[in-house]
């Protein structure tokens, strides 16, 4: 039913090169819920400029950023919160009458994450990645008082550059490391990629390991989490993320905070 | 309740300095009755060029022009159909894999009403407004076999010129003219602009006049259309107008054309 919707109705959307359901399925889940005149539309697109021009033109109140926006839309915005400076990656966009204003959700529901599965911070780290979504886990895991990990990527620059950022090693695979925490923080494993059904880590890897963190949120068990969980071990998944920063996004946008119960009824609607 | 939407709905929107709720709730309202996977929502924008980019960057399905930016998007779209050529004058873009092509469902609509209501062409008409809709209005009217005809625009160069373009005569005001219909197509009697309390033509010019056509679709009733049913005058309205460009737009967007009843209802809803 959308024949209540007005000229007024505040709009929110997101932009990703493979748009998922969970965004729009959580935030619409959530204005029903809630009782708010808002609406939420994932959109993809081949040119991020105009796509952020029209967000700024059109008023459209709050844009998730995803894979591989999160660094490109940096020059198109007027001001960074330090939540996207930290780690130069943004995640979400709140237009305030044509202002915007970019900001890193992703970087806060990881750090929560890190702290709710009590995850030490004495185990060494295996990271997968170099992009965005690399940066935002590994400024989590400093603060979190990590003393020492790896940046597993194939790109020496960005992986370098991201390993000596945070005093970490870089490494080009895994290769001789050994970790206690293996992360994933690259697009493997993602439905409808090329690598859907690919570990991102190894069968060996994880059974040498105690934790195994996947940032893919689609589907909600990747393989390397459907493996790690059947070897019992400590999973998180992108899901958990993906849901803990979208209520974030929330609040930025409508200055309204859902409670929990609310929120995980939300999340489960949107995974359904 | 907005829940059902998914990354898959079409997305319809309109552009207009002041926007209105019509379109918004009539075409809401024939998504709901036709079980369509669309949503419509106005905006407005002080940028048409990055706007219009947007559209075309997010794939937005169709747009909808008003004023004032019917002919500003011309240079912005891929291609003119006749109906926009004709006219210099878009009201709706239809946007398929990112090119944009421009349409004038206003032409058609005002082609309609006059065949409805039976105008002879052989009054004698006076139109006010050199605009974009009055550009719809002469080409019609000339379409429709009117010969003799007053285009009256205090702005003398866009009145000469659409005067000229179809052989009827410019006026800088009504002084001197004697006219049976007599036609508005300036923002005069539109809710929340400067002149919302006034007649597009005076008492005496409608008394003296046999069919009152008023271009403004907000209000209903314009203090013009209200003066002239109190005086048992034939009027048509910018309610009228609106309601049948809106449904060729529908037609554009979806390919689909609801039933007379259906559009009947949907137009009480939207004006309700």
């Amino acid at each position: 039913m959308t024949k209540h919707l007005n000229k007024d109705t505040q709009v929110c959307m997101s932009l990703a090169a493979r748009p998922s359901n969970f965004g729009t399925r959580f935030h619409n889940y959530l204005y029903d819920a809630l009782d708010l005149d808002y609406l939420y539309k994932a959109f993809t697109t081949k040119d991020i400029k105009a796509a952020i021009g029209g967000v700024r033109a059109l008023g459209i109140r709050g844009c998730a950023i995803s894979m591989p926006f999160k660094e490109d839309v940096i020059p198109l915005v007027d001001e960074m919160d330090a939540s996207a400076k930290a780690i130069d990656s943004v995640n979400t966009i709140v237009n305030t009458d044509g202002y915007l204003k970019a900001y890193n959700t992703d970087y806060l529901a990881i750090a929560q994450l890190l702290a709710q599965y009590a995850v030490s911070p004495e185990h060494v780290f295996a990271l997968r990645g170099s992009g965005g979504m690399a940066k935002a886990v590994a400024c989590a895991l400093k603060d979190a008082g990590f003393k020492q990990g790896y940046i597993v990527a194939k790109n020496e620059k960005t992986g370098q550059q991201l390993a000596s950022l945070y005093g970490y090693e870089w490494r080009p695979d895994m290769q001789g490391v050994e970790a206690d925490v293996l992360i994933n923080a690259t697009p493997i494993g993602m439905s409808g990629g090329a690598d859907a059904d690919t570990l991102a880590f190894s069968e060996d890897e994880i059974d040498r390991a105690k934790v195994i963190f996947d940032v893919v949120a689609l589907p909600s068990e990747t393989p390397m989490i459907r493996y790690a969980k059947s070897q019992g071990k400590t999973v998180i998944s992108g899901a958990e993320v993906f849901a803990i920063q979208a209520v974030e996004q929330f609040v930025l946008y409508t200055g309204i905070r859902p409670d929990h119960e609310l929120f995980l009824d939300a999340a489960k609607y949107a995974r359904g």
